[in-house]
């Protein structure tokens, strides 16, 4: 497996794969990779002939008060997780090879990004679009793999996608949990051992209210309500948003009556947690 | 030569053709092509083993009150001219192939887009980014060809594709001109006869401009005097704007020390109008 950090090596070893008849995957990541990341690149894996990973955590994407600059990373761990997990290459531009100083292009969308974390993130979304148009250009797969977890980020993907015509098929994976059910993120490094605990309240909460839908509630309102008295009881826990909206269009909904999201972030401490759900009646 | 309305149709076709190791010269234009089309599908003809031209009157770049409806529209004509100019492909798809009801991403320019046209046509270069985006994914050539008439769009294109690191080389084309000099334009066929002759106003005061660039005027103000001082002359005419800026960041310039762009927009009775030229110290 190679390291590469120059725009047009990736570019050209992709074209050569493609056109030797190769199938390429392809792993956008901000690096600091976990058991989540292994299974969108294991996936690829086992979907394409050759797998590309890239490991950038993008300045656009983060507001000025957020944690850039104390984003984890570990190259080299996250070299042995991409070898095991097979990919062929990594992507690991500077800033520099990707935005110049006089960088004025963005890629943008309205209309799925009113709720959810596009509320309590106003530019990140911009951010994530420009990014991924610029990794799409830069890495012309066949396949672009994201986790579920950013159900709103995976669902903002797929819009972008169909409207500026890209041409890579765009495949949505799993959440995957530590064994007491908390989603796998790069931030809950941030956590300590009490935070680490309280964060089971995401998922927990969760559970509940899976578990009143299976009973049949159809009310958004009631669900919400039993997610928020259940953080209630975490007290390192602060909710950023519990929202209930329409899977593909993230506006918010009243009824349970077709495919919806129910996602969360919540602050445990100074860590901003997410997690979520879907539910298809 | 083909007429194809489908996107996977024409994107389809230009795969293979690079598959097959064939080079591909893309002109996008809205169609009604005269003879500054027909020199872009030439030179597109003349450095690529296969051409596309697409013809859409693309909606998204137009404001409310502009010529969207009116603008005008003749396949048959359009199809002879590219057949003759040695286009392989014509993509003519229709709005709704284009932007579905629900269509929510574009792709926008800060800072090449305050002065000029930017400036009267404040959505118009968002438009433009979005479709061309489009575009280029649809028809993944390895060159597109765009005309200096259009001096803003190309400087504009270029930016996009330099920033969103689209895999195509941009290439810009002379204006070409009629006998009395004015710039030709699918727009001058809303001229009547006596705002046909009115029209030689645009080429003639940037004559002119020329004139005192060479004897070695270097004032931007000096300049524009010159030409808004000509363009009075003509009572059909109302100036839009008359600028002089670098010729790279599209911002103003008060003294020419390097590459400059001058170039005006002027109503003709009711037809917008507008011409360039660039200097080089």
């Amino acid at each position: 497996m190679r390291v590469l950090n120059n725009i047009k090596e990736v570019r050209d070893q992709v074209k050569k794969w493609k056109y030797e008849g190769f199938t390429v995957g392809f792993v956008p990541t901000m690096g600091y990779l976990h058991e989540g990341h292994k299974s969108l690149i294991e996936r690829a894996f086992s979907e394409n002939d050759k797998v590309v990973v890239s490991i950038f955590v993008n300045p656009m994407q983060f507001g000025p008060k957020e944690d850039l600059s104390s984003y984890p990373r570990d190259l080299d761990a996250d070299s042995i997780l991409c070898g095991n997990a097979g990919a062929d290459i990594i992507f690991h531009p500077e800033d520099k090879e990707m935005y110049f100083e006089d960088f004025s292009t963005y890629v943008d969308i309205n209309g799925l990004t009113e709720e959810l974390c596009g509320k309590s993130r106003p530019i990140h979304f911009r951010g994530v679009c420009t990014v991924v148009s610029k990794l799409f250009n830069i890495v012309p797969a066949n396949r672009a793999y994201f986790g579920e977890k950013d159900a709103q980020q995976l669902a903002v993907i797929k819009r972008m996608v169909r409207d500026l015509n890209f041409d890579i098929e765009i495949i949505g994976c799993p959440i995957i949990r530590e064994e007491d059910g908390v989603a796998k993120s790069s931030r809950n490094t941030y956590l300590s051992e009490s935070e680490r605990k309280a964060a089971t309240i995401l998922s927990g909460s969760l559970e509940k209210a899976k578990d009143i839908l299976n009973m049949g509630e159809r009310n958004c309102e009631v669900i919400r309500k039993v997610i928020i008295d259940n953080i209630a009881k975490e007290k390192l826990a602060k909710i950023d948003y519990v929202q209930v909206v329409d899977g593909l269009s993230m506006k918010v909904v009243e009824k349970v009556n077709k495919s919806i999201l129910i996602a969360i972030a919540v602050n445990i401490g100074k860590t901003r947690l997410i997690d979520n759900f879907t539910f298809e009646v």
